[in-house]
This record gives C-alpha cells, structure tokens and sequence, in this order.
C-alpha cells in the first residue's frame, strides 16, 4: 500500500470520490440495511440486534468486533485497526441507537427506509431501493430514523476505510471504532464504561462524529460543547389567594418578586449578573475569536427565518453569543392571565431554568452562585414544598431543585492535533472548513478528558435540515459523499 | 319631636338600642323577606321586582319613592325626606343588588335566607324564622345573598329612621335615600344616573353604608378608596421554539424579558419605580398619617392567619401599605414549567396586572407613564397581536392591552362634615372609630365629586368575615344592631 504521506489532499479526495461514484447504489443499501432496525436504547432486544448488524459491519472489513459491556447499558461496539509505524491513535466515536418515534408523524414506518428525489416538504417523491440505477441524484434523500443521527457516519466511516483500501491507500494513524448504543438516551453509561475500558480506549484524540454541518451546508468542525445544568425556582406568597386592592403591596406577590429575582440575574442583553457566578470563566483565546470572525455570518437569514427583530447579545453574532455562559427560561407561571386572570395576588409563582455552560463553570459553581445570590437577596433556600409553618417562620422562601448536569469542554484549537484535523478537513472539503470553539448545544464531551485524559473534538456531516430528533429524520446523499471525503481524509492524512 | 340636638349622644343610643330589642323579630324578617328577592343587576325581570321591593318599604316609612332611570340599567331607588330648618343635606347610598351565585356552592337556595345559630362552619343549625322569639342570640347569623352587602344597610336605616320617630326624636339633616341597582356589575350607569339627576341629588355629603367593618370588629369610617386600571402585557420572542443551548442569549428569551420589564416597574417591597409614575400623587395629610397609626393593628394576625414571613412595603403596616399605589400581578405565564418543561425559548409571555390608584393618579396618567417606560426600554408599544412581518420589523414588540378604569377618591378627614361624622360615629359605637383615609381596594367614589361637585365617605356595617361575593354570605346579627344605632347617630345628630 501507498503511505498516506506520498499522495496529497486533492489526489486522494479524489480518488475517494471516484471510488464513491463507482460504489454509490451498495453503500446507500448498506445504509438502508442499517436503517431497517429498530435502533431506540430501551428496547433491549432490538438494540441488542442492532449492535450485531453493527458489529458485522466491522467484522466484514477485517475488524474483530468487541462489544464492551457494562450492566443495564446496550453494549458498545468496538473495534481497532493498527497501523505499523503510526505514532497516533485515533478514536472514532459514532452512535448506532436513535430516538424514540412517534409513528402516527411518519409518513411510513420509521424503520422502513425510503428514498425520495427531494424533501418531502417540497413534494418528494419514493425511489424504490432495489430498482436503483447510479449515478443516484446528489439531493435525494433516504429517510429513516438515526439516517443521519447517527447511522450514516458509520458506514460513510467503513466506506471511506474501503475507498482507502480500493486506492491501496494505508491509514496514516492506528484507529479505534467506538460505536455508542445509549447516545440519545443521554449516554447514563458513558463514564462507566470510559472507566471500565480505558486502558483499551488509550489514544491522542477522540473524534466524534454526530450532529449537523453549518446552515450554509459548509463542513464544520467543533472543538467544544457548552454543559449543561437546570433547575426551578418556586416563591410563595399567601397561603390563599387575596383580593389585590386590599392586600396589594402588603402580601407578597411572588409573581412579582420573581420577576425581580429573575431580573437580577440575568440582563436584558442575556448577560448573567450573578455575583462571582462568572469567575471561573475561562475566555476564548485569539484563534477563537478569529475563527468565529471567520465564519458565515447566517443571522440576518435566522432572523428572517425566526421572525425575530433584534437577537439578544448587544451586537454579537449568533455564534459569538453561544460561546457565552446563557441563563435560559424555559417557562415561567403564577397565577392566571387572560380570561381566568382575577384581581387577586397568587399564592406562588415557578421558574424553569437552563443554565448554558463554558469553562471551567461546573455544575457545582454555578449552584454555589446561584444559592448564595438568592440567599443575598433575603431568601431562604429549601428543597421541599414548604409548609405553613415554614412559610410563616422565613421571611422569604425559594424552593429551588437541581436536575442533573455536567461542564463544558473546550479543545484548544491551535493544538498540533486541532491545527492537523482543520488542515486535513479543508482539504477533503475543498476550502477551509468552520472551526467553532463550542457547540452552542450540550453534549458531554467533557467525560473524555476527564475520564480519559484525552480531548475530544467533533466533525459533523449530517444536512442541517435533516429533521433531527423529530419524525421524518433524513439524509440529503451529497452530506454523506461529503462525510465520506472528510472521514478518508482523517484516516489517511491525519498526523501531528 | 325632639330636636336632635337636645339629645346626647349616650342618651339616643340607649333609645334606639331599646327600640331594636323590642322588635328583633320583625327586623330580621323585614330583611330576610327583602334577602328572598333574586337581586342580579343583569336579570332584568328580578331586579324590577327588588326594585318595587325596596320602593315599598320607603312607602311603609311615609317616604314618597322615585325611581330614577336610564335606559339599560335597573333603577334607583330614590326617596327624600326634608327637615324643616335643616341645613344640611345627606344622600344615604346603599345598593339592593347583589353578586351573582354559583348555587351549586351554597348550603341551600341563596335567595331562600336562613338563620342559623352559629357560623356554618362552626356547625351553626337552622333556626326557623317562622317560630322566632326575641331576644335573639347577637351572634346569631342571617344567611343571604346580599345579607350583608348590601340589603343590610337598606334595613338598617329604614329601622334606625323607625326607631327615631318612636323616640320622637326628629332628624338633624335633610335626608336623601339612594339605593343603587347594579353596584355589583360594576356601576356602570352610576356616572349617567347622576348626570341626568344632578339637580335632584344636590347635596352636602354622600354616605355610602357599604362594606365590612374591621377585622377587629371595631367600626370604622373610610374617606375613600384607591382608583383601579388594569392591563395585559404581551413580549414576543422566536416565532417557533428554538433549542435553548443553540440559540439561547440570541434568540430573544421572551419570559426572561418580561421578568426584566416588570421588575424595571416594581422594586421586592412593592414600590413603583416607573419614571413620572408617580408625579401626580398627592401625600397623605398629617390628619390622615395619624388616623393610620392610630388603627388597631392587625398585621401580626394576619401573617399567622396567611402564612406571610414577611410582609412588602419594608416595614409599613397593611393600613399604610395600601394608602400607596400598588402594581399587583394577577399572574404570569410563558412556555411551561414542571413536567412539561423542554429546554426550549419560549414564543410568547405574558403577564396581567392591576394598578391600584391614588390621588391624583388618573388611568390617564398611569397608562402614559407606563408606556413611555416600555418605550424608552426599547420597546414598540402595539394593539393587536402582530403578525410576521410586523415582529421581524421592530427590535423589541410589546403588546399591552389596558382595560377600563378609574381614579381613587380621599375625602380629607379635617373637613367640618368628616370631624362630625367621626364624632357622631364614635358616640353611637361607644368609643373613637377607626377612620382610614383610603380603602385598599376599589370603590369609584369619584364619580360624585366628578359629577356633582359632592364629596363621599363610607359607613361600612357588615362583619368582615361575611363570606361577600362568595356563596353562603351571612350577617352577623350584633352587626345589624351596631349599624342601626349609628345610623340612628348620623340621621339624628350629624351637623356640621
């Protein structure tokens, strides 16, 4: 075989693509085999099988498949592939389960794979699979749940492992297939199993391949995603409702006081002005920010799109502002508006709160903020329904309950790995590709480094407007051509 | 007769109170057979037989009755009687009808008046009104709608008139009965009535016998009542939900937006903080500063009764609290919260208020300097919902929708007519009364110094725990016979 070294970015992208062309009715069948499994995480049977079709997958191209186990969690499917003289190794993260359906919104069963020559909001219409003639029309679309969240990196991964080998091509890194089965279900197992297998899973980098490429259908690569944590705020006011003309300004109204307490901690620009809740942030480096300059600047069509009038964030780009730590309401009530509403204080008043992360905020500090400023603002913290004699004995009570979460991640991007990904990408891709320090959206990418000791980055090839996690998921072809360039690409040409 | 002022005080209460024992019985039966006439304003063939049922009992007492009319309302009962030599002229205002009931919620028909032996919800037992024997137990208590707000007044006065002329005592004043037919439905012809009637209704003093005494039983005088406007305010965010984690701190956040605006208007204790808001607010006179700190306090028991830590208003007691302008949120609502909570930007928020008024705001006033306040935060200040075009088009949206309103009213308590109602009221109670400038809640008192130059005060008599506007109203019996001798104190020695 050729070493990866001897044949450069636009010779092998080509020689992929001509492989592609060749080969394009089997790998879409292969995909589409794929794709007949039913593939949601608590549906132990079937995602049992659908490891098995996935191990068989890598078992076909040479790879023994291992499934690695913990107990309750649907096994990974793990394969490795060593390459002599390589001095990197590379770990190759894709997810073969997918969310749950709701068959009624499907136009045909989820787990029956259809072929259409154009979305079906513009009319598309079924190509049988078995009468398929290349060369297929770039823009069609297979549609199937997990069609592009997650199914299609995994066999555009193989496939472009096949192209490589069709073109006597040798990777240029040793590789380390790591195929998620609980992803949708919020990876419960993911650290368990990092800790159980590590020794197994030792590599320089973790790729992850998932989630969507830019609005402007160029390559992406991420290098971060913010964390997550969320919570709800409960204020009480009377114990009963009480006529607002006589009780007003006396009863606390906790509607109102909400509204104060929200206010003080979040400006109208989306800034947290929570006392110290900011310390900890770590800012965007130079090549951060300059890559954010760098790419397309898709707000002026959102804001068309989304019928919004001026965006939050006091000038800053969509993508400037998700580099933020962002305090979101999810919902707020209290008494009754509209045609219920009564001229009467209301007896407590809930707020539904995320709170974005960045580094190195964690959980824990932004609980310890948070706290401390509503217990500054007079409040007594509980966890439980307070009752009347609670209420009666505070001055003021807040019942505030923590869901889970965990911190953001942030590979630096001028890292000799970082700095070889976006060259080799741009390469594959014919152009530089979009480099965001953070996705703006949580994924546990953290559990890499903190587990493992290795920083994880990702590179997404699924169409933006694939209907991801909703009914009718797709996969416009010329994304997976695309993958199938980058991921050959990674393969061959990555070395630092 | 005797002329008024040839009797004291102590000396006319013991008259009037030996006329009532003797005839408890026929009191109590002229009220309920007046408590079993339907009396919602809105039905019209009911309200015309209450009508001709309160005209009657005028008729019974010698005094010719009118009924003022205009198209669309029930009448007033209306009927004079003049006192040779008086000087002064006082209309007595009482209102016949009554709030409409959801009878499914009452112990037996509320227009079928019982009396029972205790509260209801104290086990009080029926007593047949047929076998009843004087003397009657005072805390015995007569159940009704309109029991006690408002055909208790009506009752009462025509008795403590009864009740002079048995003791031969004439009336200082000339006397004007006016008893309104729609109070409950918001008075909504009260401004046209005493247009077209003005000349009819001149005089020095409205008296309106409405309302309930203290919660500390003790009588009390009030010289007017807070305005009241309301109004519905409406933010707009993306016009879909959006992912809050890729699109939070850009996508405007409308519930966090609306927690900024509202408390940019009201501080945690209560305080408007609207800029110009509060330019046209007359203070409290050192007459009246006193009055308030001279009222019993009940603020300790009704924290423990309400389950309130701590009350707004940094300090003040409900009494003074409620002499300000209050902003109270009737409720609060956006995206969800609980169980149905997504981590998602909601479109919408959404939040009802009501503005309690003082002198001299006006809804005029209120409505100006509120939206100037939306305004100069950014926002543009719209009717009707807004379509697509019309939120894509400007920065920040906000619908605000008002509803009607109308000013407060404050007669000063220093003025020759208040100082001798006070003293008339304290003698026939037995001690000072409580005199507060301005009740919390709404009465439009205005109207009769708007339209006829004629300035209001209260004389309320009913127990403040009457279940008013709720099902099973009742009247505390000892509350008639307090309100029957000051009545009889105002009709006999009031002069000024």
């Amino acid at each position: 075989m050729d070493a990866a070294s001897r044949i450069d970015g636009p010779a092998l992208t080509a020689r992929i693509r001509a492989y592609r062309s060749a080969h394009e009715v089997e790998i879409v069948r292969e995909l589409a085999g794929l794709l007949s499994r039913p593939n949601v995480a608590s549906d132990t049977a079937n995602i049992e099988k659908s490891a098995e079709a996935v191990a068989s997958l890598l078992e076909k191209r040479g790879i023994r498949p291992e499934l690695l186990r913990v107990p309750g969690a649907p096994p990974v499917v793990y394969g490795e592939l060593a390459t002599p003289g390589a001095r990197r190794t590379l770990v190759l993260y894709a997810h073969y389960d997918g969310q749950p359906v709701v068959p009624a919104e499907w136009k045909g069963d989820p787990w029956s794979p259809v072929l259409r020559d154009a979305p079906l909001e513009s009319g598309g219409r079924e190509v049988p699979l078995q009468s398929l003639r290349a060369p297929i029309p770039p823009e069609w679309r297979l549609y199937g749940r997990s069609a592009s969240d997650d199914k299609a990196p995994v066999v555009g991964l193989l496939t472009a492992l096949d192209a490589l080998r069709s073109a006597g091509i040798a990777p240029g890194v040793n590789l380390k297939f790591f195929f998620e089965g609980e992803e949708e279900a919020g990876s419960p197992h993911l650290a368990e199993i990092l800790d159980r297998y590590g020794a197994k899973l030792k590599a320089d980098l973790w790729i992850l391949f998932d989630g969507p490429v830019h609005q402007s259908r160029r390559m992406q690569v991420y290098f971060g995603a913010r964390g997550v944590t969320d919570l709800a705020i409960t204020l009480y006011g009377p114990n009963r409702r009480l006529h607002s003309g006589h009780y007003g300004n006396w009863a606390p109204n906790p509607t109102a006081q909400l509204a104060s307490l929200l206010a003080s901690m979040r400006d109208p620009e989306g800034r947290i002005t929570i006392p110290r809740f900011s310390d900890p942030i770590r800012p965007l480096s130079e090549t951060e920010r300059r890559a954010l300059a760098a790419a397309p600047d898709v707000d002026a069509a959102l804001r068309e799109e989304l019928g919004i009038g001026r965006p939050e964030g006091a000038g800053e780009s969509l993508l400037e502002a998700i580099q933020r730590p962002a305090l979101n309401v999810h919902g707020i009530s209290g008494g009754e508006t509209g045609a219920r509403s009564t001229n009467s204080i209301p007896t407590e008043a809930t707020v539904a709160i995320d709170f974005r992360l960045v580094p190195d905020l964690t959980p824990e500090s932004v609980r310890a903020a948070v706290e401390n400023h509503i217990r500054a603002r007079g409040f007594t913290v509980v966890r439980e329904v307070p009752d009347a004699a609670a209420r009666k004995a505070n001055a003021r009570l807040a019942r505030v309950v923590w869901g889970t979460g965990y911190p953001a991640s942030r590979t630096p991007m001028d890292l000799p790995a970082s700095r070889a990904l976006l060259r080799v990408a741009g390469e594959a891709s014919g152009g530089p590709v979009i480099a965001l320090p953070m996705l703006g959206g949580s994924i546990p990418m953290y559990v890499f480094r903190e587990k493992l000791g290795t920083l994880p980055v990702g590179v997404p090839i699924a169409n933006h407007d694939n209907n991801q996690h909703a009914s009718n998921e797709n996969l416009r072809l010329q994304n997976l051509w695309d993958g199938i360039e980058i991921y050959a690409g990674i393969l061959a040409r990555m070395d630092w």
